[in-house]
């Protein structure tokens, strides 16, 4: 029994049939197929129509839904969603796919109970397909997996909850993102998907592989879990998500109409089915099976839907009514689940892939690696909201109980802040290249989001700490000083590293700090007053970065740092008219230009903080800082504003320099998650011909990258997605901010050249780099929780006046501390007494002789405050319980065997986490 | 009982109740109005969601009815009539109201008997109205009465055939026409619409008549027939045809949409309202009544519907929810027939006008003038169609019989060249405003239609005159030379003028004259070589002419004539940057080159005639002749190719200088027809600024125009439309071809600069110029059957080799010549045993003291080889018996009151007509 499927919509049976190829309710799998018109003895083209809806990019999500500024661009989903389902209605045979359920979702809820109904038949019966079925279809190379996971699981259990099983997309559908994560595919594995299909990677890898038949993989997206568990069968679409050439009838494109009334002038029926099948007998030589796939559609279509299916319907009429004639070329209305289902019948082995999709080129000087660095701020604050999001708002949500919501201070909820931070997870939200003026909508989304979750936090630290007094939020602590804190008073520190960890303490002393001072401020009251695990040197001529040790160990790099910019090409050169913009980043030269050679220096040094100040240039400076009880050196960076009056775009990079032996190799992390090697001018699964010496040797780092040899390993875990690079060997760059004059043609037709009321002159950005040297087989150790740290945050809460005696000052919400590789990725409400827990082990299999191996968590004992009454297992989107996934199995090509997945839990509360292993839970708790 | 509804469509009596708001089937008035939502103490905003749908302009008919070639344009009213009907079917309330026939006939042919029952459905309940409902709308300054009406037969027939009387359309619908002509507002009205709505006129008369509330009116559109028979009630719509400003939600405008979801960003529903109410308050002060009327739609909208219609019935909603509130504005979905009935209703004097609304002018340097005379040569083309069609096609298809459209020389059809001509109509075909390549398409279209024209000549000709011998068709004959007529051959004079007059003769003596002189050949077979009515002179210094005299009258009149160029504005002068185009016409200096002051002669004199051969200059030429039995001077002009190598867009007069003493006066017709004044800077119903001296007193030139005193009266006959003007005392100038560099700005994208393989260096034009000296009061017994002529040419076909001995040498459909009074309109096959007859009386009350009396014809004693077994008269649009017409009567400002009808018909046979009326009569027939 589908108990998710009940519990949501009882009325619907696990005994229903929908009318779709691939599995639906409860594990039936029902077979739809054979009334689908699919010949085995022909070539079978499916055809599929979609469209694909930005949410956001060169209009704000909620323009792009009610087509409002038409004049920046054509495009209103709302009506999309109308024509589509009354041309679905029109004819049985057609389909259509849906993807981002941010927009499905503005619509459903705008529709008469009749038209719901209708939908939900078509959805029923298989002719409405949701694919991906996430919020949004998340950029790749920017996200942070926990918010992927909850984007998803957002988007996913609207439809769940709609639709029941039917409605349980079946296929990822990443078609537009610019490059694509192996974390991203493991994630989609977890979640139940039978297979990927995208249309962006490399022209050269994409030429390769249609020579090769490789168009259509399987991708091991792990090297940590256990396959099949995050292996994906990955399609590449033929003509990126477009429709072929000539063959585009929306209303946005000027291709022919097919003419078929013979009465009157220019009948082209000939015309149209010999230009149809040259195409389909082409494509079909580029891949492995009797079964095509040609995707209908493009950016916003079907907004007059009746254009495409019209002329569909004729396609497929007289391109079948030769099969009269002896054609053996067989047309359908198709949808990826059915594709799909027909390349698992086939029954063949596929290209095992084990690396990733990034960079992405499109030609050879247009890699798609700038926009691992756009915006630069939009990606801070898209970070921080995370933080805010995941621990404080959610977890305070879970632990307030009921009166979190509604409470002494008004009415909150974590909703707001939940789709703020989806929508942000989409690949023109927090890649940075959007418009500016939708860059603003997506951080005042945020900005209100938080403000919703303010007053569940107010809410829920009253119940808390018993005290009701006013809290203020100073969101801009580290950029303005806050009222409160020069008066006398209390702040709550709320501690996201060490989970619900919540302490009051005297704030009046520290007002200077920024937020992330206060975590080892707070530790200060415990210990010592000398360096214990690092040592930094500075050459005194130049006031640079000279050494770096680690007192531990025993361990010393030579270390050099500094600062440089690359001129961004204007287009106006003789190899490509490419210029860097948003996406692309394209230096007109190899070598980067220095900011300066010396830096002014000052120092400071307290009992608790070692900072030296340096100065490189007006508008770049960075403060080095040392906490006496830290394993990580701090380097401050501020940029900004980057000049222009020389009329040149700027990509700014810090490059570190170091004694350790690369040989042309660094990692990077995929999604803040498993680190991946990267090895220079070199792709793993083909011959790269290098054509840009830089931007092709940028990798998106999301949370960490490191260099190592057989005795040092230097990590740097940064404070938000940035793009980076190791050039020479020992050194590792990275960009950190960019500004620049031109468009680079790929649709946003704005340069990245940000401006804002409070930056009239250029953006400012200010960021933390956090270093460590380790030896290899102990660093994880370090960058894992150090990471965690970066990315969750604590947030600060500030009191007027005295604590009164009631006030409980410290409370944490767990019974004990997790075991280190342990991370809480998700305490969260699910309805009223249910929430939603993920548990991660943290620790890739081959990274740490000590965290690398499984680790038990008794769900009953997690909890200080809340009785856990029941647990059930759930896929990583929580839209479906784990027992019921059923996956298709794929046969890779090599002899390997894959591993049977063996569950060895101790008992029903006992759960064991392997490494890399995100377990989902729904419990049902009671507050204690 | 109505009969023609029985006829047609049997199963529809006439007690079915249309639901809508005007008469219906048999007379019966149907007042559904109570059910719709309008408020009397209220003002009612009638929003008409309509589109405007160009039979060709910048795509050709059947481009735009596809939606092929959107790169040019985006348009497909396939797409158009597939959204709006699955549209009216969501929402009861919904309207829309559909204009050309030729679009809705193709649409129709293709859908399934479901949907057609479905938009009967639509059409019965007064959810989708026919307005206007001809195969297209018309140009009003270029075409012919008897183009238009058969234009508008065909449509009209087609809506009456397929709906029954609720498709009847009772609103002339003229929004886009350039300028209106008073003929036209006389045929609407005797094919019984109730209202004429228009969106063009004058700036200057718009502006005028809003500040005396005039834009409704009654127009009085015939000085001869007795009213209120020609009168037409006339509505200026506010936006010309387009939303008012901020209010257009097709796909292809960017106002913002109605944004109600109080969850999504930019709530704007206060903002539209606001902005709509005033809108409205503003457009009720220049209107009489409580109930105003807003277009809602343009070129081409309503592809996608939806759009519209979800805004439309948002705003509906938003606003009359403020009637709760105390606002007593009032918004419907209506259609111009339902407007009309509340216009009607208000039981008020409209103010009455005279003339038309020639010319048109949209800004002080905007007059669009120009088309009067844009592709001379197409202009040309549809009138020689127009002939062929009248008399030649659809007189000898009734004449031959059956074997006529099936016999020994195939099967053909009059259908391809009517629907050919009726497509010809257009506002932007005739006219010479749309592309080239839509220009040719035209062209083509109509020698398609002659094509099968000529299978049904050759086969009624074989029955006619007993010989099956194959005809050859020189269809180039003035312009090259047909093969059989070098060897010894006959031909058929099929003669226009002289209704169904056929002759054989011997041509091989007349290979090198044109198709005109055929019929001067024949006559020439029975008189006398010396002048007897005219004579002219010429300057023996400049070869130009210099007098004209008419020898029977005994008057002589100084006549020059010579050639001049406008220097065509290139839009470069201070006082506006309008250049002359298409649209257009705009001399930047009032004052005309002379080609040359000279002309080289040469004399040609034979027994038939004498001509004087005039060379302007390498591209201008005339022969001057005069046929020794005739009445008119020949002007046989050739002008082109234009030259432009000085740069300069040139716009080609003749102008006609002479002794008459005009007081800045002269005559024009109206669509072939009846006759205006017009006099030099000066409109009849408001103070004229005038500001362009010489575009703005350019008139349309249908067939002829004139000037005279008191003793004489030149007048010019015309062998195709052309624009006119009298600038000086005396003087008449036509402007025969245009040649330009620029676009005009209204859309059209091209210069009117026509080139093709035949004419690489420029279109070359030829044509002639008619005229007759005559005293004023007999003036019209000349020019009346003499335009009759030019447009009715007769035809050549040639027979090789020698006639057989059964042969019928000579033939007349008629038994006896009719009067010259009368003029047989129509005489056209209708079905298998009825034909449609139309009698024209062709002179003004006013113009001929012989002949502007009433005339009785017999109709049983009309034809040679037809019984007519029965006749019923109908309106002249032919969907409705007349006696069953009944239109709404108004009251006009002025104390006049209209004479009532009495029609004094002696018997059933004999009929009576009076000045300028047309009488349309079904038969039923029998060949004898």
């Amino acid at each position: 029994i589908n108990a998710i499927c009940q519990l949501q919509r009882p009325e619907f049976s696990h005994t229903s049939i929908c009318n779709r190829c691939h599995e639906c309710c409860g594990g039936l799998r029902v077979l739809y197929w054979p009334q689908l018109p699919n010949k085995p003895d022909m070539l079978n083209v499916h055809l599929v129509p979609h469209t694909h809806d930005d949410v956001g990019w060169l209009k704000t999500v909620d323009q792009y839904y009610y087509g409002d500024r038409n004049d920046i661009q054509h495009a209103g989903v709302q009506y999309i969603l109308d024509s589509v389902v009354d041309q679905l209605i029109k004819n049985p045979d057609r389909r259509f796919i849906y993807v981002e359920t941010a927009f499905f979702y503005r619509w459903w809820k705008q529709q008469s109970s009749a038209t719901q109904q209708t939908v939900k038949q078509l959805v029923d019966e298989g002719r409405l397909e949701f694919v991906n079925g996430g919020w949004c279809m998340s950029d790749e190379a920017t996200t942070h997996y926990s918010a992927v996971i909850d984007q998803m699981t957002i988007g996913l259990r609207f439809l769940n909850e709609t639709f029941g099983p039917c409605g349980r997309p079946r296929v990822a559908w990443h078609i537009d993102p610019f490059g694509h994560a192996r974390e991203h595919a493991s994630m989609f594995a977890q979640m139940g998907y039978d297979g990927l299909f995208f249309g962006r990677l490399d022209y050269q890898d994409r030429a390769h592989r249609m020579r090769e038949k490789e168009q259509e993989l399987l991708w091991r997206a792990s090297d940590s879990l256990t396959p099949p568990m995050a292996d994906l069968f990955t399609g590449i679409l033929p003509n990126g998500y477009n429709p072929p050439e000539g063959f585009c009838w929306d209303q946005f494109c000027d291709d022919p109409p097919i003419r078929d009334d013979p009465d009157l002038e220019d009948y082209n029926v000939d015309d149209v089915v010999k230009r149809f099948l040259a195409i389909a007998k082409n494509q079909a030589t580029v891949y492995k099976t009797n079964h095509i796939i040609m995707t209908m559609g493009s950016d916003f279509q079907y907004e007059n839907a009746n254009l495409w299916y019209k002329n569909l319907d004729k396609l497929i009429h007289y391109v079948n009514a030769l099969q009269a004639k002896g054609s053996k070329v067989n047309v359908l209305y198709s949808t990826p689940s059915c594709y799909l289902q027909e390349l698992h019948r086939a029954n063949l082995t596929w290209a095992l892939k084990t690396d990733d999709f990034f960079p992405y080129a499109d030609d050879a000087h247009d890699f798609w690696t700038g926009y691992f660095t756009s915006r630069p701020a939009l990606k801070r604050y898209e970070r921080i909201s995370n933080g805010n999001l995941q621990v404080i708002c959610n977890q305070l949500e879970v632990l307030g109980g009921p009166v979190s919501r509604k409470g002494p201070f008004g009415e909150g909820d974590s909703q707001t802040m939940k789709k703020a931070m989806a929508v942000a997870q989409h690949h023109d939200a927090v890649s940075g290249t959007e418009k500016q003026h939708v860059a603003n909508d997506y951080a005042r989304k945020l900005a209100e989001g938080w403000q919703h979750c303010q007053v569940v936090v107010s809410n829920s630290l009253a119940g808390l700490s018993s005290s009701s007094a006013e809290r203020i939020y100073c969101d801009n602590l580290n950029v303005s000083v806050c009222p409160l804190t020069e008066t006398r008073s209390y702040c709550s520190i709320i501690n996201n590293t060490d989970p619900m960890h919540l302490v009051h303490v005297n704030c009046t002393c520290m007002c200077f700090l920024n937020i992330i001072h206060m975590t080892k401020y707070r530790k200060l009251n415990i210990c010592v007053y000398v360096l214990q695990f690092l040592q930094v040197t500075f050459d005194p001529d130049t006031g640079l970065l000279s050494s770096l040790s680690n007192l531990e160990t025993k361990q010393t790099i030579k270390l050099t740092q500094n600062f440089y910019w690359y001129n961004a090409s204007d287009g106006k050169n003789m190899d490509s008219s490419q210029p860097s913009g948003a996406y692309i980043f394209r230096p007109n030269s190899s070598t980067p230009f220095g900011i300066s050679r010396t830096a002014k220096t000052e120092t400071v040094q307290t009992s608790v903080v070692q900072e030296v100040r340096q100065w490189f240039a007006p508008w770049v400076s960075q403060v080095v800082r040392l906490y006496t009880d830290s394993r990580t050196l701090e380097l401050e960076w501020t940029v900004g504003p980057v000049p222009i009056d020389d009329h040149l775009g700027k990509e700014v990079i810090t490059r570190l320099d170091t004694s350790i032996k690369t040989s042309e190799i660094f990692y990077t992390d995929s999604n803040g998650r498993e680190v991946l090697q990267r090895r220079k001018d070199f792709r793993p699964t083909w011959q790269l011909k290098q054509s840009e010496p830089i931007a092709g040797n940028y990798y998106p780092i999301n949370s960490r990258a490191f260099i190592k040899d057989d005795e040092d390993q230097l990590t740097v875990v940064t404070d938000r997605s940035q793009g980076g690079a190791s050039i020479q060997n020992g050194s590792l760059e990275i960009m950190l901010h960019r500004r620049l004059l031109y468009d680079d043609f790929r649709g946003v037709g704005e340069p990245l050249n940000e401006i804002s009321s409070i930056f009239p002159e250029g953006l400012v950005v200010r960021g933390r780099l956090l270093l460590s040297l380790d030896r290899p087989p102990t660093a994880a150790d370090t960058h894992r929780p150090l990471a965690q740290q970066v990315v969750l945050q604590p947030l600060l809460t500030f009191t007027d006046g005295e604590l009164n005696s009631n006030t409980r000052l410290e409370f944490s919400g767990l019974q004990a501390a997790l075991p280190p590789a342990v991370h809480l990725l998700t305490l969260t409400q699910w309805d009223k007494d249910k929430v939603l827990l993920r548990l991660e082990h943290q620790f890739q299999s081959w990274e740490s002789k000590r965290n690398s191996k499984p680790v038990t968590v008794n769900l009953q004992k997690l909890f200080s405050t809340l009785d856990v009454l029941g647990a059930s297992e759930l896929n990583l989107s929580a839209n479906q319980w784990k027992d019921e996934m059923s996956r298709f199995d794929w046969t890779p090509q090599t002899d390997e065997k894959p591993l049977l997945k063996t569950f060895e839990d101790h008992s029903d509360w006992e759960v064991t986490l392997r490494p890399m292993e995100i377990r989902t839970f729904l419990l049902r708790v009671r507050l204690r």
